[in-house]
């Protein structure tokens, strides 16, 4: 397995060897052993956001996003009204899943490389008081942009209103403390920054508002008020549980907190950003977003000006090199994108940024 | 691993060994390795069920029930109206996502040990032409009820009514023909008798009829005609797939041809269903179904006679032994079911009959 390329994409990432290898094993979802596992991972995962005393976790089978279609459509009424501010495709998709499950919403647009305003919500909510609830992407990777969750959150408390984070690619690496910040609910998944395989999502959701949402869910299978009301009185899921990923996302959960938990898997993601910013620099390669709002998580960068580029043959001989690169997103600029999450092998990082190198200098020879 | 208890449960199962180290190894859900394992995979499942002229077949993430829901949701457009013959709680559980959907639908009710009749069915469609679809659980593992699946779906297709069919314990195992019946929509998932882990489900749809889902669905995540259409332009899946489970499923599914598809992998189950059934009768312990309806995936056992039984400590006796059984779920019988389905070790189904055996005689000394 050593010449499977690293993956420097968003999610599904590199994984470690020992969490792969727990899922060698087959596990009955009806049986205790297993939903020891399932209760030891929800309560693991509301400690790193020190929620355990205000909030309930809530898993889910399936992607991240199935996670967020359920917060949305399990946590705002059907005559609820949502803000969305919009950097990405990210936003976008929660204003989609607003539109498909017929919830109220409104827009608050941003252009690709600007973050969220607090002071923007701040307005909205105050012109708009049919708003009810705020949904906010923690990290919008289409760019790579962190936009500022605390500062929202003391907006949106303010104005009494209810808070949905996606923080599908923050849990667990960028600070979320529920202690400091008042949110209804974050949602994040199993392949992201714990670096489980991908396969289930979960909601962190403030008790009191969960206990009043029965009825709201569009949806039989993605009705979180129900599959929290059957797993509190049976410990088990109400339909079949993903149980090697299960496995898989606990023995990832466990070597986050061997490594020292939130703080240093945030260490580890910045030193590799930092890294990677100052390597692609030295090969002349320009990151897209301002420093100040980049997320450690990962980056864009403006495609070489090398002759004859085109980013498909590009990924392919960086992939023959070891590692697997992810497109851009960006609607009029062309970019590539870099991951900074995952095992990233011995090399780290900077066997990358080598790839990226060897990989511009053979474009250079020939063109 | 060799400790690891066999799996006799209507799934998850117990997968082979070579199929779980398929799980050893990352893949990066835009790359074109992994989304040729998808079309791989999509292409296999349709020839499953002899079916690549005339249907598409569509994966979803997450467990089976939610490809039901998803199935329903795309197909049974919002004015539809959906009979659901009932026989256990598969069935009671679609009859439950229609209304959750708000998808008008009729029952038929039966008793727990009786087969769903296409009399009944033919009736019902004759009487109310509002029916637009029938909705038939092929196997119903509450009880372990095989249905009569042609007959249906030739009264079906003779009313001009859409069929839906969860397969969902039967796929794989029991002949499913689309060349000779005619069928909507064939529900099932990675977990069941293809003999893959948990994690996603898939849905085997008419063409014709997925050409002209668009704007049904109740739901983003779950819309198959949208997971189809970006399926049909990228390759990839519309959001984060469960890359491992796929990658085990393909392996899974080369397995199953290995081992002589669909009629070698029930003539297995079918060998073990006769097996289980006879060494439990040798030990005093009578099966609950007549054997015309007895499909060989799962069996319902009544309760052992001996006094002082109770289900939890049999089936850690059991376990301890080597074997996870399954809770019965009939309303009024003290009963337990054993699976006939996956991988069973060396010793086969008969060293669970032993198991079982060892386990009375320690009860029946204790009494």
């Amino acid at each position: 397995m050593t010449d499977t390329p690293i993956l420097l994409t968003p999610g599904p990432l590199t994984i470690s060897m020992r969490t792969k290898q727990s899922m060698l094993r087959d596990w009955g979802s009806w049986d205790a052993d297993f939903n020891r596992i399932t209760g030891r991972v929800r309560e693991r995962l509301l400690d790193i956001v020190h929620a355990r005393d205000t909030h309930e976790c809530v898993p889910l089978q399936g992607s991240g996003t199935f996670s967020v279609e359920a917060a949305i459509g399990t946590l705002v009424p059907r005559s609820g009204h949502v803000l969305v501010p919009q950097n990405g495709a990210y936003c976008q998709r929660i204003a989609r899943i607003c539109r498909v499950l017929g919830r109220a919403h409104t827009t608050i647009d941003y252009p690709e490389d600007a973050a969220v305003s607090a002071a923007d919500v701040d307005r909205a909510l105050a012109a708009n008081p049919a708003i009810t609830h705020v949904a906010l992407v923690h990290c919008e990777t289409s760019a790579g942009i962190l936009n500022p969750l605390a500062a929202v959150a003391e907006v949106v408390a303010r104005h009494g209103r209810g808070l949905i984070v996606d923080a599908m690619s923050s849990f667990g690496a960028l600070e979320i403390d529920a202690r400091t910040m008042r949110f209804d609910a974050v949602i994040a998944a199993s392949g992201k920054c714990l670096e489980g395989p991908p396969g289930m999502g979960f909601v962190i959701v403030r008790r009191e508002v969960l206990e009043k949402a029965e009825g709201n869910s569009h949806s039989l299978a993605m009705d979180l008020y129900d599959q929290w009301v059957y797993m509190k009185k049976t410990t088990q899921w109400r339909f079949t549980p993903p149980t090697h990923v299960v496995a898989a996302f606990d023995a990832a959960i466990e070597q986050f907190l061997e490594e020292g938990g939130r703080q240093a898997r945030g260490a580890r993601y910045a030193a590799n950003c930092r890294q990677l910013i100052e390597g692609m620099a030295g090969l002349g390669l320009k990151s897209f977003l301002p420093a100040a709002i980049q997320a450690p998580i990962i980056v864009t960068f403006h495609a070489p000006p090398t002759p004859g580029y085109e980013f498909k043959a590009f990924y392919n001989a960086v992939k023959a090199r070891g590692y697997i690169l992810y497109p851009g997103k960006l609607t009029t600029l062309e970019t590539f994108r870099v991951g900074c999450m995952g095992q990233m092998g011995e090399r780290g990082i900077l066997g990358a940024v080598d790839a990226v190198r060897q990989v511009l200098a053979a474009l250079n020879a020939a063109a």
